[in-house]
């Protein structure tokens, strides 16, 4: 059974809650530290039965029957809790991005490499365990389309953050395209080597006003000679818009959106099917579970998280080149990024 | 918190078991009873919290404690069993069919009228919770596609039972397509006044030979004078195949299959999609925590479940007259059958 | 070059004239009568290069340069002018139904067995030369889908004759299920051994009125023991929904509807794709074509049409037992309709 | 009537003499010119009523009676050929592209510009004629989504051409993808501002030896803002794969490839569907045949061809940006194309 820490109760923190809770039977919560945690959900952790419900991530660090923790707090305090963590000697589950800044994810990693312990540290990056991109993955990896010559991801919200949240997100790139940035390297198994980034201000003025872009499109090289491109757009009105294709030389494998049900409705006004799910939460439930399946499964077997301190740092390189390549107008090679 | 008590702990015991623990929070199982309860069950009942496992039913129907029974033990037992538990004052959710016999099933609605406390009683037609049948009751209660003018339902197996479960399943009327005949109702809202039911013997000589046949059609007229066809097989060599449609004066609604995923792969072979969820543990798994749930809903709520006795009981006329139909080569009104 | 007189020049004989204007080098119409043709048709004819325009079809069988005749006559013609076309040594491709009644069509045969020339006689099941039904043909034929179990056509018009021509029609079963009773030998390559039917009047009163049903459900028992399932109805607001399914032993094959295009519109109000082709002239034009096509390769290469006297004469019987089943309500074998 | 002649008797040029034939009633073929024309073509043609078939062009441009040309030679004399029929006082349809060279179109231009006579001068672009491209463009045209934000056009052919075709081609960018850029320019109306490029040799190293690519994804900005991606590929097993998306502020449409028919086949391997289409030809039969069509109309009803000389000329300017961004490695505007 391995001890789980929860720094951050806000919504990813319980999501990650209730999956242990309902489907990670070798794992327990044993205490969450929020410093404004909200009353209905200390009620609700103590209900459950969990054991330590704190203002101070202190607690949990310094509590040596945790095995584990999950930071779930605010993007400015991926990296220091993480460094705290693992020098604590605990296992660490991290929400995406590790960091805006290269130079603190590279701090993490090199209290990873401190460490006189070997942590599990794995970077939320859920859709690389949502049932869609892993049938595409393992396509890929059972050379059922042969060669990658070139991958597509369209990525679109279903409605744009308040201008309040894009001013501290770090840009659409390192908030939102970073995960489809992920996505490139692991559905292709490969490495970008340039992008090429445009962006426009379409969807809310108020975006523009906070030095924002809401719609992009990224293209790429990979190492392998394979291209890319992906799409994102901070507001799509029929829902959350998610789908990716691999192409290669015997064949490509494209996925389509989740909807609620897989019924359609013929009438005088059209042949009607249900919109796909409405946003992350409901797109990726399942993900999200099974992304703490994976983690707590790497610390009992001893293996490998599937993206580690390395995946987190190269999807901020990618997403500030692109940023880079926006502004300057040009291709922008992933090695000038340091 | 409602407590509950479970009697028989085979798969579907096992299955509302999960559910309750993961889904349903306001209710608690308090004790499971089984006779033939296998050890590594029983362990996983005890570290789930479970207080009483034991292989006398009675010590739930005893236990003043526990509010509402699920009864999966084998089907001869759900009536005798459903007796009990009522005269104990328990609300009851018991598994599919009540019984095979009528008599044995207006015995079962006689305790409930006769019991002294309002007793909740679900029949464990789970199809009614399934995301699909349900968007589609919810389009033709909605006036969607107007007045009804015919239903169809295809419903195939992956794989036949074995000819032992086969011999005492009471026949593929009762046993399978008394799912489909009760989605009937439910799609149709409407009731059932005559069948006509063809069956054969395609799949495997062995169901034959034990009595029964494995592929049917049944047609059907309705009160309203809607008419309707199901097509039932034990065999699909592609999977759970469970699609519904309703028609009527403006417009149609169908389901489709749920997969595992939505993707698709394009070679030089063809464009090739994921097959239909395996069977009935994977395709309804969501309805079979939504039941219970509902019925622990109808509890605390003090509503009416949505299937009831009488819902149990027409589905067994419908059954017996499409056997009958089939016998003896005639159309049957269900008024028939007493 | 096969010469063709076409008797009819209403709707389906122009439709004929164009396939073989524009897709039968080998054919060239040199004739057409009608004795109400409006002028424009005339006009149209006579542009097209059509030798001989009368209102007595007598020119055309009296003509020796005329090989082939089409007749596109009203119903009660079929089967007298098939008689005096093969009587005229002519090949006939003659609109379905040959009759409505068994005795004339057994005429019509007679006269093609008492003919000293061999002539090609094909009956016009159009859909059997559709790209759908075709492919489902194919795929059985081939042994995708193994061994034949099940059989399921649906079978909608988009809008419902008027009373005045209901009343002259025959009937919904010899009018519109005919096609579908055809279908059914298609598809499964196998003789229908006895059918039941429902009829129910629900799209319009007038139909009633008229003596007729305008919404059936056929179930059906093949010689093979396979069984069957067909729906109609005179009214889809969604426009003609025309689909079949035959399941066996190693798969299923399913066709859906054709629409003008394959665009799939995502918008707050749902995903919306456009309806099926409205009716038979827009459905099943490439087939009609088809059938002009491979009729006149029948003359060419001295092959059997693939729908022939037989078949029309099977259709008929069909299509009077399921009559005689709604009416009867009873199963009817298909050896008791003489 | 229109009075054609068509120049080039390849397999293009016989494209248009049948989809004239057999469905453009307002024009007949009087003349056709090949010098290197097979003897089977000519017996063809004459059979089919053409009344001169000829070496040389100058026959048809010198005949007076002939109101229209359709200039289906190769590449290099689309614009002299042009320039002559326009001298000649003839309306002109020219194949794709009219040149590789800016000066050259700008010479037909001018000729048009200096006719006394208003010529109607259409460049072949089929896909603007193509069912599910015009359902898109008309979608956006009515508003249905909204403003546009964002194109995607994906575009791969079943078989790449030989290196010997390639080598004389003008490069993918002029050869393959002016198409997919003219589409841009279409299914959003509006102009191109910027373009980058990427380019690879994943298909045949023969491709590359000719000093050309095979795989390429363009990114591009409009004048609107939207942004833009296009994919392309020489090779796609699975046949020939023609997408297009365009999302705006209400919505998305999405067109999807089309197949020989619309079943679907289950086996316990997976649902199978069919692939697209295998090419050009068989995809666009029904755009050629319409792209015709529409040219004829344009001249009995004087108005503007769909794609005049500005069409073919943009085109070409776009593809030569393309090339000189994935040469130069780096954002090209249009303007800077002279």
């Amino acid at each position: 059974m391995i001890n789980v820490g929860i720094i951050g109760a806000g919504r990813i923190g319980q999501v990650h809650m209730k999956s242990i809770m309902t489907g990670v039977p070798q794992a327990k919560v044993l205490a969450v530290a929020d410093p404004y945690m909200k009353p209905e959900v200390a009620a609700w952790l103590e209900n459950a039965g969990v054991e330590k419900i704190t203002k101070d991530y202190r607690e949990i660090l310094d509590d040596p029957r945790i095995d584990a923790v999950l930071i779930c707090a605010s993007t400015d305090q991926h990296a220091p809790l993480s460094i705290e963590a693992i020098r604590a000697g605990k296992h660490v589950f991290c929400e995406k991005p590790v960091d805006h800044s290269l130079e603190r994810i590279e701090e993490v990693k090199a209290a990873l490499e401190a460490s006189p312990k070997k942590i599990k540290y794995q970077v939320g990056f859920n859709r690389r365990f949502d049932h869609n991109y892993r049938a595409i993955r393992k396509a890929v990896e059972d050379g059922k389309i042969g060669k990658v010559e070139f991958i597509r991801i369209s990525s679109r919200d279903p409605e744009p953050p308040s201008p309040a949240y894009v001013a501290v997100s770090g840009g659409i790139f390192l908030d939102m395209m970073i995960h489809d940035l992920d996505m490139l390297r692991y559905l292709s198994g490969d490495e970008v080597e340039e992008v090429t980034a445009y962006g426009a201000n379409l969807v809310d003025p108020e975006i523009g006003k906070a030095g924002d872009v809401d719609t992009v499109v990224i293209s790429a090289k990979l190492k392998s000679g394979a291209l890319a491109a992906i799409d994102g757009c901070r507001k799509a009105v029929y829902g959350y818009d998610q789908r990716g294709e691999v192409f290669g030389s015997k064949g490509c494998i494209t996925s389509s959106n989740d909807a609620a049900n897989n019924t359609v409705l013929s009438t005088a006004d059209g042949i009607i099917s249900e919109k796909p799910l409405w946003f992350f939460l409901e797109r990726y439930m399942g993900a999200y579970q099974e992304e703490i399946r994976s983690f707590i499964d790497c610390i009992v077997n001893d293996t490998e998280p599937e993206a580690g301190i390395e995946a987190g740092l190269i999807s901020v390189k990618l997403a500030i080149a692109c940023k880079k390549s926006m502004d300057e107008h040009r291709a922008v090679r992933i090695d000038e990024i340091k």
